[in-house]
């Protein structure tokens, strides 16, 4: 296959038409991810979300900067929920990347979500390998991180960056708990900010209620908190050696190979899920299948649960 | 069923058993759906959304009391994300409804979302409609909006109300555009602070330009800014009587039917595609069937892609 030829030797033409394919779900996608699987796994790849507003773009500039310093090629890959809040379409056109655009060695690129609630992991997974087989070092995923489809997409990366900002309302300082679940580093940002201290305190101590045990002993992974001020780069190297020290730490504990199968499990099962249900929709949009089924739940004779229970057993029992 | 019977003669108790059965996805739920389905689709549903820090929960209690002083029973449903970034379950826990708690007329329920990606939508239409048999009149449906399935909720709502604030950071401000689509009533919380008349007047020449053919002569619906200092009850009254008339020009110009025929084919899409999913997934879990797939995909030999679409093909032809 010409593209996947193309892509291997780091064509960006070809890498940007791939990328394209892979999010209008093309056929030709499938074949081309099957035919450069093979060589792909090598780039690290480094997920870094939070809160809108809490800077993570400045924060994701600047390690580009410094990767591109330490003579690795970096991709960028910003989620686009194109959702009211997080920024659609929009965040594509952004003026960003101060340091980095007109440089070969890396590539941005924004990943429109609208429709694909369900397929969005795997376009995720899918558009990493494509910016590994490009021969890519470092992939970096920036997301918006307020739901589960967000959460899901950081199950790619290895390493995930959770940027946070002091005063940012209730809801978000209500929710730090929840931090610590996908946390591998911690970043207190716009540290300059008053309360900027005391969210880093809060952090800590909240990690040391929830520590894992062997977290003494140095056997667990206990996600450091950096303070950084991104617009002026204060911290952004302390930054970078955190996330290489947890690079490190999960190739020598042996927990790389873990996390990666627990990432590739999951991603067989939400394409299941997906084949599966796409399946069952095409097959009720034929023969007014779908219509029958909504005219009787709009005329309350059968519920949705049932209306839907009864078209996917008749799905699965066909012929 | 005993459940639906005490739940339609208004037991609270009941009605708080029926909801943990639902999200739960207990078997007595989907039971329970069906046989109070008939008895539903009175309660209006208003949905208040917007970005975390916006000032929601305030304005559903400010809400939540204008509906009382007009004889209304009102149920609160919190979409609760489970999210490190929008309140996690401890927003179940938060101290809110000023001045409802006491009040039999007002329910007040936390969704937790955690491991329902596919079937958060389900279990919300799913509550509102065992709120709307338990008598209550009006059911608003509070989310954190900053992801797709947020938008997938809010389809069950009839009004869709917007809360912004000025001064919420480049992501936000920048996806003003996408509001228009799901908002039929945008507020401007936080009035009194400086930027709040920029941000109305912003929001007002972002209508005016896609304005649909038919709002000059009043035929199609243009959403109203309401400017409101949520914490000292300002505007509230205003956006109480612009969700009214929401309503009244949903029902009045036939759009109300509609939209409630869009909302079911929307949930039982969801559902076929989540039963189809389950089935698939539970089909693989057998045999050993996933650790196959996945150990080939780890060994690089099958990528992520064909291994599940082996699986879902081998699962439909399967016997």
């Amino acid at each position: 296959m010409e593209l996947a030829d193309k892509l291997l030797a780091g064509d960006r033409r070809a890498l940007a038409r791939a990328i394209t394919l892979t999010e209008n779900e093309d056929p030709a996608a499938a074949e081309l991810a099957a035919a450069i699987y093979p060589q792909t796994g090598r780039a690290r790849v480094v997920g870094v979300t939070g809160p809108p507003g809490a800077g993570k773009s400045t924060i994701v500039d600047g390690l580009t900067y410094l990767y591109r310093q330490s003579g690795q090629r970096v991709a960028v890959v910003a989620i686009d929920p194109t959702s009211p809040f997080s920024g659609g379409a929009i965040l594509g056109d952004r003026i960003r990347m101060r340091r980095g655009t007109v440089d070969p060695g890396v590539f941005i690129r924004s990943l429109a979500t609208r429709g694909h609630l369900g397929g969005l992991s795997w376009h995720t997974g899918s558009v990493i390998r494509l910016l590994d087989a490009a021969g890519f070092d470092a992939v970096i995923v920036e997301t918006v991180g307020a739901g589960q489809s967000e959460i899901e997409i950081m199950r790619h990366a290895e390493t995930t960056v959770v940027v946070l900002v002091p005063g940012l309302g209730d809801e978000v300082q209500a929710a730090k708990a929840g931090i610590l679940e996908i946390a591998d580093v911690l970043v207190v940002n716009k540290a300059d900010l008053a309360g900027a201290d005391r969210l880093a305190k809060e952090l800590d101590m909240m990690l040391k209620l929830g520590q894992p045990p062997g977290a003494a002993s140095g056997e667990a992974w206990v996600p450091p908190i950096v303070k950084t001020v991104a617009t002026s780069d204060e911290g952004l190297a302390d930054l970078m050696a955190a996330t290489e020290r947890h690079q490190r730490y999960l190739a020598e504990s042996g927990r790389f190979e873990t996390r990666r199968r627990r990432e590739l499990t999951a991603e067989v099962r939400g394409l299941v899920r997906e084949l599966a249900g796409q399946a069952a929709c095409a097959w009720a949009e034929t023969a007014g299948r779908w219509e029958r089924a909504v005219t009787a739940v709009v005329a309350r004779q059968s519920d949705p649960r049932t209306a839907a229970g009864g078209l996917v057993r008749e799905f699965l029992e066909r012929r």
